[in-house]
């Protein structure tokens, strides 16, 4: 019997949008008026006016809860969950009060994924998976399996590896 | 260079004593007068009146929060980490109302583990570690490391795993 691959696929910026919305609320309450185009090959924190403060935004209870879907993820994840084992993993320790919004979000956008094959983590070298999909290319770093780059402004500079810039392309590295 | 093994803890059974206080609660709560020793070889739910229906109290926002620290947990885990890589890896997604409880506790007891090495998940085959410190031997079945058995009454007739019966034994077994 052939063992079934396993895939970890991260939250933030693989199957949520989290970065419109903090985009959108840093803009508002710092009038700005950055865009993607800004970030290219950079983190928010990196060009927000406020430096890392930016990042408080992800200590409000419910910044996690109502975020956008990532296009094309729900109807890919069920195609890859017959074939493969599909965990979602998620860094979610730095900030614990987005363990309910962060929840509640999967619960509603993929209740077909067993709530036994969500992981919050922290450090994800944790994860025993084949496969990690992933828009942080250090969380690939002490990783045993492979690493693929889910496209994000931040990493659109990084060579080092395999690369999806959407759920199509997840779908033909997978399901092809 | 030697790789540094990586030791994953289990949290409630192992260094959290749940079923005191679970047993405290269900027997005010039903009028019965069960102990440990009622319960060897046997789950709580197997056992109490009110059968599957006393895993409730795990749904009480509180419930995780104030439990009393496994003797010798402490110090234990304060050794190993001089040369192991330590991670609490305990399953909470079938009780998400735990998640706020179960992390202020560690906070609180064990704030020097780093919270990047606190894991959340559900089924534990997803974690990657050398050893797997854990009263549930289910745990065990598909992790790719070693699994020892924490005694806990409801596990003393196994006879299948490593068995540690206290913390002192954990010491023994790796750092003697």
């Amino acid at each position: 019997m052939q063992q079934v691959l396993r895939i970890a696929i991260d939250m933030d910026g693989v199957i949520a949008d989290h970065l419109s919305k903090h985009l959108e609320l840093y803009n508002r309450d710092y009038q700005d008026q950055l865009t993607f185009a800004d970030l290219q090959g950079k983190k928010l924190r990196e060009v927000a006016k406020c430096g890392i403060e930016v990042q408080n935004y992800y200590r409000d209870l419910a910044f996690f809860r109502d975020l956008v879907v990532m296009e094309g993820s729900q109807e890919v994840i069920q195609q890859l969950q017959k074939n493969y084992e599909v965990f979602i993993t998620t860094a979610a320790m730095e900030f614990p009060s987005s363990f309910q919004a962060k929840y509640g979000w999967l619960t509603e956008h993929f209740d077909f994924i067993p709530k036994g094959n969500i992981v919050f983590c922290g450090n994800k070298s944790i994860i025993q998976a084949d496969y990690l999909i992933d828009d942080n290319s250090y969380n690939f770093k002490n990783f045993k399996g492979k690493g693929i780059l889910y496209t994000a402004p931040h990493n659109v500079f990084e060579t080092k590896h395999a690369r999806v810039n959407n759920w199509q392309e997840v779908a033909a590295l997978f399901l092809s």
